[in-house]
């Protein structure tokens, strides 16, 4: 049985333990934590009871136990860390995350901050201390692009990559394409969907998608990116005008980020693509396109986002450390 | 270095043979046949040479020694199976397979007449004499399926399969929705462009996709499922009048292979697609969609042949062995 610690009971903490509660996966939640408490029981905490307590009185467990604590001293082989991302700082992820590494702990996130900052500090330390690092659940929510480049595409040489990385973008450039709505309006309507956030300046700038843009160019060809790297432009300035002549031509228009080393291009911005293109998805899909030399191009869909989906990617991380390292040991 | 026998100089042999020369994938040729000839080396080929000798007189080493001689007698740790698919009785590469795991030799191929037709029996073998058979290449060509299924996925629950699995029929339906060609005048189209044999009833009639689904099936759920178990419909009846009518509801049609267990459904057939429906990819492309419990609908679009995409699959599983098993011995 694979012991794991689980660091933020949000949207996508929630998922990830009500998927080891309900899957025969042969993992046991040892330590817990959410912004306010934790608790710890190396013979395996009582989920549902702890998330129902969360429920009740905003806490999962002891108010006196911090993540800091379950962190450094829990029984576990994987850390879950799973808080929210804060794109300026890292933090206090990328301390959590050092933390679990020092004590060679392996660690499975699904923060977009500790790799966007600090991919190479933290991929150094956890090869230092021969664990593992993954971050799946970072890019493009459940579909599996990391474990594709690592494996899937074995042998070839990445030359560039484009995707369709944000949800919110995508469904508002797709209303606006099938309604002839304003971008006010899409916007709007995302919002009563739950797509958008209050302040959308994060997803409508283009800053999510460069984010994971520049998680996805530091993975494969080792670059030490960062978001001021990538030429961004935002979804904000379209118009239903500019949809409306991409489809006169028989295209619409998409945001995408692309990274192509060898034209040293680095960027998100509004494209205009055919309508049978690989990558225009409709609504909050994400999708991906790898450029190979052997492979040639390989396009993935699927979910970006979502608690179960996020889960997805997580678990997939947690079983593929369990079966190369933990089961092994 | 790890060394491999390469079985059959076809187009997918060749590309192989040219990627192992050309990459610097720490992997040596000891053992090479056709079907006329062999030769062996434990210290490496020199496949250039031989590659050359094939192209002057028909045959790329010593008439004396044959596949079988190579399997049996030449030192390496992975076979690499590429002689053509006989559908009917899967001979002789049933034959090379097992002496191969016999040995305690990998097996990986891109011949789908054994991996349809006895796929228990080599995976039983491969696992009593604890070595890996490993087929990515015999379905959707350079799309890593097998490998999504395998690590991408792990932990998922897959509910359903869709895929466009033949690449002839996908070039045809798309040339006569495009043209308004006839079913005979887009087959002679491909035909000339070479997607087509001369003999096109394998391709048409839904044999080839059929089998590529017995494959997934008894892969994804461990089935024994055959090629007489798929309900199969082909192309070779659809009208202009067909591709029109789909048109005009905004929707196209595809050779769609579908396994779903909890309908007992496995069947090829032709199947009205909205147009922006991600199975609806154009040409020779090949696609699948996989339905999973956590990560939902997942989409892989991917070219399904040509020389250096299906070495692509064969090397990609080639390096997974070497790590996973070779080079840590």
């Amino acid at each position: 049985m694979m012991k794991v610690a689980l660091i933020g009971l949000g949207s996508v903490g929630r998922g990830v333990a009500g998927m080891i509660q309900k899957k025969d996966l042969g993992i046991t939640i040892t330590g817990i934590a959410d912004s306010k408490s934790g608790a710890m029981d190396p013979a395996g905490l009582d989920i549902a009871s702890l998330l129902a307590n969360k429920g009740r009185n905003g806490s999962c467990g002891d108010r006196e136990i911090s993540a800091s604590d379950v962190i450094k001293k829990a029984d576990y082989d994987a850390l879950i860390e799973v808080t929210p991302t804060n794109a300026l700082s890292g933090e206090p992820a990328i301390g959590y995350i050092k933390s679990a590494l020092l004590r060679k702990k392996h660690v499975v996130t699904s923060n977009k901050g500790p790799v966007a900052l600090a991919y190479k500090e933290l991929r150094a330390l956890a090869e230092k201390n021969g664990v593992a690092l993954r971050y799946e659940a970072t890019v493009a929510g459940a579909i599996p692009i990391m474990h594709t480049l690592e494996h899937g595409l074995l042998g070839n040489e990445i030359l560039a990559l484009y995707g369709v990385l944000n949800g919110t973008c995508n469904y508002i450039l797709t209303r606006m394409a099938a309604e002839g709505l304003t971008y006010e309006q899409a916007l709007m309507e995302a919002r009563e969907m739950g797509y958008a956030e209050a302040d959308p300046t994060y997803d409508v700038m283009g800053i999510d998608a460069a984010i994971k843009l520049v998680i996805l160019a530091n993975s494969v060809w080792g670059d030490s990116k960062q978001l001021s790297d990538v030429d961004r432009t935002g979804i904000d300035l379209l118009t239903p005008d500019a949809l409306r002549l991409a489809a006169d031509l028989g295209c619409t228009i998409r945001l995408i980020a692309e990274a192509i080393p060898r034209k040293h291009i680095l960027r998100v911005s509004p494209r205009i693509l055919e309508k049978n293109h690989p990558l225009v998805v409709d609504g909050t899909l994400n999708a991906l396109t790898l450029e190979t030399d052997m492979a040639k191009e390989i396009t993935l869909i699927g979910r970006g986002a979502g608690s179960i989906e996020t889960a997805s990617a997580i678990i997939g991380d947690l079983l593929y450390i369990n079966d190369r390292y933990v089961h092994r040991a």
